[in-house]
């Protein structure tokens, strides 16, 4: 497997099919084995007491596979979420940008399906871990 | 089992504890062994061609799993989410509200394990589906 | 949708395909909205203090959905299980048949997505819960 | 953290608790950040065509996580699996054993909650990967 995409072109493709959300979220880096993606927090991201809503935290999870996902196949617009089992297991740190890394586990020829994990920007220890399975549509 | 809340304590009490989201819900029925909670769909909730984000409807999902809950065990803020398994099936109709039905299947000292179906409002084939567990704390 | 096999269609595809654990399972009911299969719960399903082990619960849900998928599109030897999130959420009741209760949520042309709920028969509480997603082959 | 259990003294315990299968499975390594498992691939593991089932999968998935949980928290057999998400990627090879690598991500006073990779020996791609969470006795 090799990329297909730059970070500057998901960038640019996510600009375009998320124009509400694409602010919220920068690609720090792409590698085959694994993406990074930084969400950076807004109030609206938040729950009284300044942590990360489960929302936002599963909204950093899809976005972060979908560029993981196309980081290999290039920019396909339709391939949706079918399925993603998230583990939420330590509150996030207030007021901390989240950071996320993805991992494609299984690329076929219509399913995409990996793992990504999630945590408050400078702490080791992972705050969320989800798995996720993306449809790939079959005419490409 | 019975109820340990009614409607509009719940609707009370999200305001409190949610007051970012809480205009979006509405809590439309209430029993033993099922929750009805509808979206009011806004602008930002969507993604472009007018359907329903999936983040959005993880939140759907969780806030209703978390009332059902409440309305069996009290009002304990404190009770968070700790798996979402979500499955989405068909892209929601565009421009309409969503439905969500909520029921706890195991109400257990320490953990509450259900599943809710996500509908738009009017259509009878189910959006999406998922199973929740929330951790319940130990010294109520 | 409508049935495309009989219990009996069923019964004896399951002999072909899964001749070592086919009389574990009998399909007592089948109808396009739910599927019920028992499983036959033997000494090597149990754990000691005669419970039904976990894998066997795997196994009995697998099972379950399989045969809803297959009542509905035929014969497909192929259609393998993709995922399945299972919650366990009580005990199984000792030296006690298990009834699985399995419906499709959505037949899609690759995907069939749904879930099921297993109980120690005779008793109302279910044991567990899993979603389930099977692949289908597409060239059928 | 730190172990509180050697691979012989969990090996024991595992014989003394499942008598049915520990005959199965084989500790290979244990440390803090993973454990590896072996499962001795037998015929009663097998699908025709001589793959392994995906009940068996579900086995490993599952032992090896227990045995991951065991060797942080000591001997407690009453540790019992509330949920487990799988991921089945690919086929597993013919005839030949699995190995389970399993790390634990969080472990709380009542939840332990990590992942397992699976994989046909001797083969780099993973075949299943699973998302565990184990609940733990509170009054240990």
């Amino acid at each position: 497997m090799e990329l297909k995409m730059t970070i500057a072109e998901i960038t640019v493709f996510l600009e375009k099919v998320f124009p509400q959300i694409d602010k919220d979220f920068e690609v720090i880096s792409l590698a085959v084995d694994e993406v990074v993606v930084r969400m950076r927090v807004q109030d609206r991201h938040l729950r009284p007491g300044g942590t990360v809503s489960g929302p936002s935290m599963f909204a950093l999870a899809d976005v972060s596979y979908y560029v993981a996902t196309l980081a290999l196949i290039g920019p396909e617009a339709l391939t949706v979420t079918t399925n993603c089992s998230i583990d939420f297991m330590r509150k996030p740190a207030a007021h901390r940008d989240m950071i996320c890394k993805a991992r494609v586990l299984k690329l076929g020829r219509t399913l995409s399906v990996g793992d990504v994990m999630l945590y408050s920007e400078g702490i080791e220890e992972p705050v969320a871990h989800a798995n996720l399975t993306y449809s790939i549509p079959p005419n490409r």
